[in-house]
């Protein structure tokens, strides 16, 4: 997507053809930066401090990492050490030991001095694959968005509501959620965004907005407690957000705050559409609310609050009263009956067991 | 209620018997400090600068700065300069021009020589009264605690969610919403508080939180989007919230996200209460999402968020994508079919027309 008209993925093969460059995402929105990553150890400590994060882009920048490994030393035993560095970076994350194991089974039986050019190979066609994928997401997406123009007033923009942020900035390029929006936008498509800004940790108003202001696309930045209002006023035609994990029946975990949004929707006659690649789905699962643990995080993500002062300072501020205790869950889990449809890289399925397994019959 | 264990209302009669003495909110939750107000132009400036609050609060400073006024010069031209000086600090404040009214009618046709002292019976009756009504319709709530408590396991705290503060610190003392909870935990009920933090202006965060703690009930700050997940997960046992205007049909506007809860407690069981005085009634509405209008604010209050740095300084930051507009929607309208029930101080009434005028016959 672009910033400042110029097209960038979050990560890219550096000019010089030797390293690996990424988009500093520790300072957003606050700074856009650039960085260069030469070796395996810099490509660790971008994951480890989150200079990358969102599941996709970790993967890739772990695979990119196993490149600048096999340029250093092709040897057993720099992959190993290559291997288990980056897996160990954060543990929890499941593209990126998917990645690392990818490259390394790739590398394994190669003749060390073959392994770099290999390695190469693997990360880009991880990222490809990556952008194919939104992409196809994305024009499945498109489809939607058009269906709602088609029954907009001529010159009226689409306004599509959605939570955290599942755009470009946590995958390779395009994003989910947000794919489909950008590709209307490039189609000449009024579009909207009323942008949620998900607290405890904004990454709506800072990370989605950043995204749709850099690219050019309209958006207004929300109170996550605004939406229900603006759904009851007919001031929102779709709704569009992502998942980070799908039962087989259709329930989606995703953000904290993303079901009261479907509640509204469904109050409200808005179509309540989950983006998601088919990785996200956990065909083991049958029964959302039940069966997936919510993360509890650190109750400092809410009592305090980290931004810019007006001389370009980032300083963090204490915002609750002293000594108050607040809690921090993560994710909610959306049931399938709120969700109007999941758009994945292979079309749009109802949220339900069958409309899924029509996408995927192999899972049959 | 209770600050370090001392009992407070939020304004009252100084020592000296010559002035009144407020609590500074300006400051809240950040620092804890009373403010000795002497004249009436002192009064008007703690109204206008938001020292002071909550619309009957508001009312009942202005009260108290009419007596200010009648200490200074009980003239007739003192009397006028007075009231104006009073109503015009925050000409939509209701109460505001109510309590200068009722001043001012008692004291016009009184001999100048015995005006200060009506002025204070004045003043010290709109504050008994408001306290009266609270702990009416306090006691109301109490009754809905204790239904709720018959459900729980023994030992277990009743659990109640509540949005934005429609507490002592908006009124004199007590609350509307949260007087039920302040008389349940002084009967020594077990009650736990799920506060709101109610982006974007956090009085949840501040008021609510820092009023329940400084009383010692028990209770945990939330992010808006938490509410739903918790009540999915039995983690609720009502809600209680406060309203700014109430529709003859018991419509209710009350802070934005106010609605957002009331879907979620009606997906999930969960009964959903709002507490009131009559007074926020306006028996000529009868559909509030269509009629009432709703007070858009300034988009810094979403962007920007002011808090103290761990030295203790008071800094504002901007939190959001720089250049990415925001909206600010200041109340929402919960449809009355979402309310279990009206806390008023008369009892409480089915969200209805049929259940307001039961209670209010003389508005048939």
């Amino acid at each position: 997507m672009k910033v400042n008209g110029i097209p960038y993925r979050t990560i890219w093969r550096s000019k010089s053809g030797k390293s690996v460059t990424i988009l500093d995402q520790t300072m957003f929105p606050h700074a856009f930066e650039t960085r260069e990553l030469s070796s395996v150890t810099e490509a660790a400590e971008a994951i480890r401090t989150m200079r990358v994060r969102g599941a996709p882009l970790i993967g890739a920048t772990a695979a990119y990492g196993m490149w600048l490994a096999m340029q250093a030393d092709p040897g057993d035993a720099s992959l190993d050490g290559a291997s288990s560095m980056l897996v160990d970076t954060r543990p929890t994350a499941v593209n990126l030991a998917w990645a690392v194991d990818i490259s390394r089974r790739s590398l394994i039986h190669l003749a060390p001095e073959l392994r770099a050019e290999k390695a190469l190979q693997v990360a880009e066609r991880i990222c490809d694959e990556d952008v194919a994928t939104n992409m196809a997401i994305g024009l499945h997406g498109l489809d939607l968005i058009k269906t709602a123009l088609a029954r907009k007033s001529f010159g009226e923009p689409v306004n599509i509501l959605t939570h955290c942020n599942a755009g470009w900035l946590a995958c390779v390029d395009w994003g989910t959620a947000l794919a489909p929006i950008y590709m209307a936008h490039d189609e000449g498509i009024a579009v909207h965004v009323w942008v949620d800004e998900t607290r405890p940790r904004n990454q709506g108003a800072s990370l989605s907005a950043f995204e749709l202001g850099a690219h050019g696309v309209p958006h207004t930045i929300l109170p996550d407690n605004a939406g229900g209002h603006l759904m009851q006023h007919g001031e929102v035609d779709m709704c569009i957000v992502g998942t980070d994990r799908t039962t087989a029946t259709g329930d989606v975990a995703n953000k904290i705050g993303t079901y009261l949004k479907a509640l509204a929707a469904d109050a409200n006659g808005v179509p309540f559409y989950v983006a998601l690649p088919h990785t996200t789905i956990d065909w083991d699962l049958s029964d959302g609310v039940r069966e997936i643990e919510i993360e509890q995080r650190s109750p400092r993500e809410v009592t305090h609050m980290t931004g810019r002062t007006e001389t370009g300072e980032i300083v963090t501020v204490e915002i609750a009263a002293p000594g108050s205790p607040a809690a921090n869950y993560g994710f909610d889990v959306t049931p399938a009956r709120y969700v109007t449809g999941l758009i994945t890289e292979r079309g749009v399925a109802p949220a339900s067991r069958e409309g899924l397994l029509a996408l995927y019959p192999e899972r049959r």
